[in-house]
């Protein structure tokens, strides 16, 4: 009864194609989830992210649900491909906002699967989100989350975010990553839309210490 | 220096074409902001009130930021030109949510409200969601607005969500809008997309009872 229970229970798996992502997939799954993933193309200059992304909804054997988002406005350098990404400053929390951060970005992702979750009676929404090594962005935050599923309550819906990364470490997230066999190979961080990681942004940073804390190869490099 | 102060405010408008939102745009403009209004096309059926919307803002003096939307998933008779259209219940409350509700439709606005409003640095966002005379859609209660300033806290951004005609009815929302000189001719409310008011959806209902009550005749009729 019980294992009947868990396996019916359904959730949209906000999906990028990075690591954290990723993780959080095959977290849900292990929880008895039945996952929808929701991928977005908002303009991103990573694209290949997406790819990375139907691949690994793909090896879960899970649904993939695109939408296409346009900001008329830009406001980020990660939607410009014309921006001079910046370089990781070692040691250092950016005091402002970096220019990587897309105002709105993960309040507008989290809407979309609202109304994804509202028609499909999803249970939780589940976010790759972390508070700890990040770039600072505000969205990330364990605060952000609780208002989010203060929102919601508001709305009536029974569905819930669920930020089961929110408070670990990089290295903790690799570590459980491994244990549940997210295919990290097929996981794209850059933020540049390269051939190869670049190594230097933000990203590819946090992912390289990530791995390195963990003592496990980095398998996508 | 006090009226310097006021001409300096900036706000976002969520302006459909419809008569809350017109009055909503003229309030904000009474009350010193200078506004941009923002207009979603997300394949509703009643295109028409994307029109009325760019003519009033173009009366208003007001520059006008177009977004588009898909909900790929759809879930609502609102989004879907073959649905019948529920005619509006006379005396009574919907149980449950009406099929002209959309998932997460003021959220997924909201949220690229903010993004607009944090790239432009807006002050405020102005939307005309009243809890009165309403179809019972969740996403239009003082308690969801509530909800969603202390997310807007959250993120550390300075910009509010005002939504000044929540608890106010029709009838008020047009004694209102005549005092602030809304060219009521040029809005649109009917759910349906035909040549002329339906006269028979919730929508069409609540205005002409609005206009009754305030003793004043709908002059787009």
């Amino acid at each position: 009864m019980r294992k009947n229970q868990k396996q019916s229970k359904s959730a949209i798996v906000l999906l990028s194609g990075g690591l954290d992502s990723a993780t959080v997939l095959y977290y849900a799954l292990k929880r008895g989830y039945s996952c929808r993933c929701l991928l977005f193309d908002y303009g991103q200059r990573h694209k290949k992210e997406l790819a990375a992304a139907e691949k690994i909804a793909r090896g879960a054997g899970c649904p993939v649900q695109k939408v296409r988002i346009t900001l008329p406005w830009g406001g980020s350098s990660l939607l410009d491909k014309n921006a001079v990404l910046p370089h990781h400053k070692k040691n250092s929390r950016p005091a402002a906002l970096p220019s990587t951060y897309v105002p709105g970005r993960n309040t507008i992702f989290l809407s979309f699967a609202l109304s994804y979750a509202e028609t499909t009676k999803a249970d939780a929404l589940f976010i790759g989100a972390n508070a700890v090594d990040f770039s600072g962005y505000p969205d990330c935050r364990p605060g952000y989350y609780g208002a989010w599923n203060a929102l919601l309550k508001q709305l009536g819906v029974s569905v819930r975010i669920k930020s089961p990364l929110v408070r670990m470490t990089k290295a903790q997230i690799v570590r459980l990553g491994v244990r549940l066999g997210v295919p990290y190979e097929n996981t794209w961080s850059c933020y540049g839309g390269g051939g190869k990681p670049c190594g230097n942004c933000d990203s590819c940073t946090y992912r390289a210490r990530g791995f390195s804390e963990a003592k496990i190869a980095d398998p996508a490099l």
